[in-house]
């Protein structure tokens, strides 16, 4: 059986997504749709697929599943109504910024015994993965502590920060995610400090720059979260967990590993520079691993209950700078 | 001129020290004094040094300065005495667990005039130093955020952990100092997080074996802290600071530095696996620091001021978890 | 304008190239053909293209170029045939084991004014591409000094050891190429040494399973290769260039790079362990670069006569081995 | 027992001895000589040994043992002279610069019965020891081949160059000695190549300054040597052995390990600039291990015909490059 795609939203995201449908066997890109022409007449071309309306193809029997990269402030919306088509559902993070519409949302999607998965593209990752299987096999015995780094090469444009729901809910969220996916334990507990270091225009949108946060589990297991929206050597991604056995990390990424010694010493060229080159691997392993539940009809993760969990966690971080104090997560859930 | 030592205390630290002082060419080891006489006498046999009372070294005219490395609960009333008779003091860390024992002390260092250096050995550690030594150059612009890993390869029998204060003033005030020495400016706000992971006897001390912190200051600068008594891998010392120009960091050190090969994969060997052999450099220049500074009437750094600085940050942790909010330094001191 | 390709030979390296064809936008893969009727109906169903036989593509109008993945001995009629049709070629290396051959090879190339390119497909290596930019850009000033380590996981059957032309013309010339690529300059000396420390049956069929080499230049610039049939670790591939103002090196690859430690030391992954993951790049952009020349008209390279100078530079190791003296390339060709 | 010495000899690698001696429990630095009586007078007041002649050294009832640091036209003589008196001796490298001399110096040893170590430094490196003693323990099983690189800093000056009896004798021999170390077999043939390419008046002295050599044992075992007399990034001693089940080895060194990343890419410090800092715990471990096997009366290693068959391999390599091919050690010892 071959998976029938339609993609909804044709930008930057959209053509990774439309890229992965293409490579894989087990899938065909039928049809493209976005607000703007141009764009998906591009993917129809590369691609050989089709140009059609968002309706249309909720409306097309020859479309098993999309994926969803339209603005945050759809993403709801396309949800319910495809997974009330029957269509299974592969949606860019977030669900939504506002959690109780979240929640609906979910709601609906059980309603509808709808299949989503929410894209939270580093549990893809290869080395991550491989963190994850180490920890699986019992290498480092039972995890105690985990450190995850996450810094953007730069800052986003102010317009996109006023949008974008902060920096917790916008990019400490695929932190929070991972820390869950490490842990392996629902997170209790969540006390987090921000401050604007970088640029005075992010703190007069309302948000920070720079953020560090601390998680635990209901057995004590604990995790640390350091963020900057700055990172001058490339996009910094690491982590590390600690265990009762041992210590798993992954290292950065940089598109070539050469090294370079004279008098002022030695080194090796900058990290990867953009989200796109430094997951690219795994945006694709994300999609294959959406068609293969899909096809196998087992549950899709991360799901939309990881969705929400991870904004909840943004919430609670959110909560926690402004009251200065620890917040569990029962009060946000 | 040659500075003339007192050692007080000829235990394990005591005959790093007495090391250090004997192969100083600016100082001269003149006296041990220990209550165990088979210590002293060793020490003595070993550098050629007298074997005499505390008392007999307060009252030598031959004696210029003293090593205090006692068991804590001497140390401030020594400090007092050996300032009040004008000698320079070295004290290992800590001053007093009490910070109002603490506070007494320094005013009467103060009030004698005296020179007073805490054993905050991480300083001298030539890694840590060359970090310092690139923020002072501009390396990395304007510090940002400090991370700071800090585990140790076992944790201490349990009637040390009952005598210690507890991790937050017994480890942890290792790594306080550490984000101050590297902040560069005070810390303001203290957030922290405990468990016991690893020994359950350890939390029925009513200690904890692994704890994480968050610290702030006032102009936003943060800086977090990971700590475990367990590292099966050695002894776990990493620093990291992120700085608006770039990152600059510190990387474990090993014994010996090979790797074998094989199907298995590619093995390095662990780390230290004490504090001794990881900090022998550290022990070193710090002994010659102190000597330097006497020498040459300069202020001994880390001071008095530092350590109780470092206890009071151990003190706002504690207060941190028993509350669970972020505490501000003004609350404690 | 698109190049359209015709494919000779379906075995694993013309699955490689089908793959890199289909996927570059300046291409087309038109047919395939195989004497092995499966293979090529295989890659005809992955990649829409017709199934042909060899002389059915020889008098395609609508196949301007071919790759040649077939086997050694008909890499040199089916260069001339192809040439003399004015298709431009691509073949796998080497294009005889016979350096008279390949000469007579390569003056039919000449007069048919063909296009050939000779896959040496580690120029392409994004990695060793950067270590030659550097050199390029003159970050390690003139070149003097190259050291080329390249073991494989493990030794081939001895079937393709009798086959092969031996470890020089089978593994080393692909270091031949890589010194002469880094050198910048033509090899005028050879010494070579030549071992069995792996399995007695190489020996027997005539050939050695472990190899060291040095080269020299006419200006004293100087190579060493090591080369072995067997590590254990992966797929061993480094170079190292060594200049008057630096060095500049290339290390090993790996699927994932993770570290474990433990008690018994940190632990990364083995390297690759075959030959078409550690270059899957490198396969990719060497196709780029043919058609991206062919399209340009610019000359295509690694070219026919790099490919004779490699099989050169191994015939002067052979000849150094059996005579125990250093071999001036003058001597061959 | 505490073994009494004798330095003779108090330059800069005497002075190395001299605080090596004077820190080990084992011994006592009794007497110094030297021609310039200034050099001698400080390691007399820095130690507090006396300062005698060589001759009074030779008659001294009160001297054990003596360590030559004299210039190497001395060594054989006083080799000779003190073996004769009953003395053990350490001597620098090398013996002499003539072969004959060398065994005609070890013949008189032998016939005194006399102890002789000679001083390669490198095998009591602990980097490299532990490269040994995974070897001996079988971590990578049969040693197969061995790769040295070996590169300083920058060239000596010309007068020292005449008087060194060239790169081979001067240099290589190190990397002669921690071959044979290494292979733990003899070597058998030896084939090398040099050239000048960083001082034409290195080439006007006679010498080369850029040099690799090939080794093999009887076996078929291999080694690889490069040399280079310029470093810009420091001092390269890099070791590398490849077994049957896996490969070790010895990473380079520097004073301290930090990384310094920005948008140039990530930064280490250059290596160690000097042989002496490089080499320091060698050069303790060095002594060390000559006062055990003169207490123990066992063999000291390396042996004087270590010191003869390193400088075997050099005259084996200079022959090789004079005459173009390989050179067996049966035509040289």
């Amino acid at each position: 059986m071959t998976l029938r795609f339609g993609l909804l939203g044709a930008g930057r995201i959209g053509k990774v997504h439309a890229k992965a449908i293409s490579a894989d066997a087990g899938a065909t890109l039928v049809a493209v749709a976005d607000a703007m022409a141009p764009a998906a007449q591009a993917i129809s071309a590369q691609y050989g697929c089709e140009v059609r309306t968002v309706d249309a193809i909720l409306a097309s029997a020859d479309i098993d599943a999309v994926v969803i990269c339209t603005p945050t402030d759809t993403h709801a919306d396309l949800i319910e109504q495809f997974t009330n088509a029957g269509k299974a559902v592969f949606c860019e993070k977030p669900i939504d910024l506002s959690l109780d519409r979240v929640k609906a949302c979910l709601a609906v999607v059980r309603a509808n015994k709808g299949t989503l998965m929410v894209g939270f593209n580093r549990r893809f990752d290869p080395h991550f993965m491989a963190v994850r299987a180490e920890i699986d096999k019992g290498s480092i015995g039972d995890v105690e502590m985990v450190t995850i780094t996450s810094r953007d090469p730069g800052a986003p444009p102010v317009d996109y920060i006023k949008r974008s729901g902060g920096i917790f809910r916008d990019m400490t969220i695929h932190d929070f995610d991972m820390a869950r996916f490490l842990l392996g334990e629902e997170i209790t507990e969540v006390a987090a400090m921000a401050a604007v270091l970088i640029d005075p225009a992010i703190g007069e949108a309302g948000d920070s720059d720079s953020v560090q946060v601390m998680l635990k589990t209901a057995t004590g297991k604990m995790a640390l979260i350091s963020n900057s929206r700055r990172a001058t050597y490339g996009y910094d991604q690491r982590i590390e967990v600690h265990g009762s056995k041992g210590v798993v990390s992954a290292e950065n990424q940089r598109p070539v590993s050469i090294e370079v010694a004279n008098g002022l010493g030695y080194t090796r060229p900058p990290l990867h520079d953009f989200f796109m080159t430094r997951y690219t691997e795994a945006y694709a392993a994300e999609i294959a691993a959406f068609i293969a539940s899909v096809s196998a009809k087992t549950a899709a993760a991360p799901s939309g209950e990881d969705g929400l969990t991870a904004l909840a966690l943004a919430e609670a971080a959110l909560k926690s700078v402004a009251e200065g104090r620890s917040v569990k997560m029962s009060e946000i859930l």
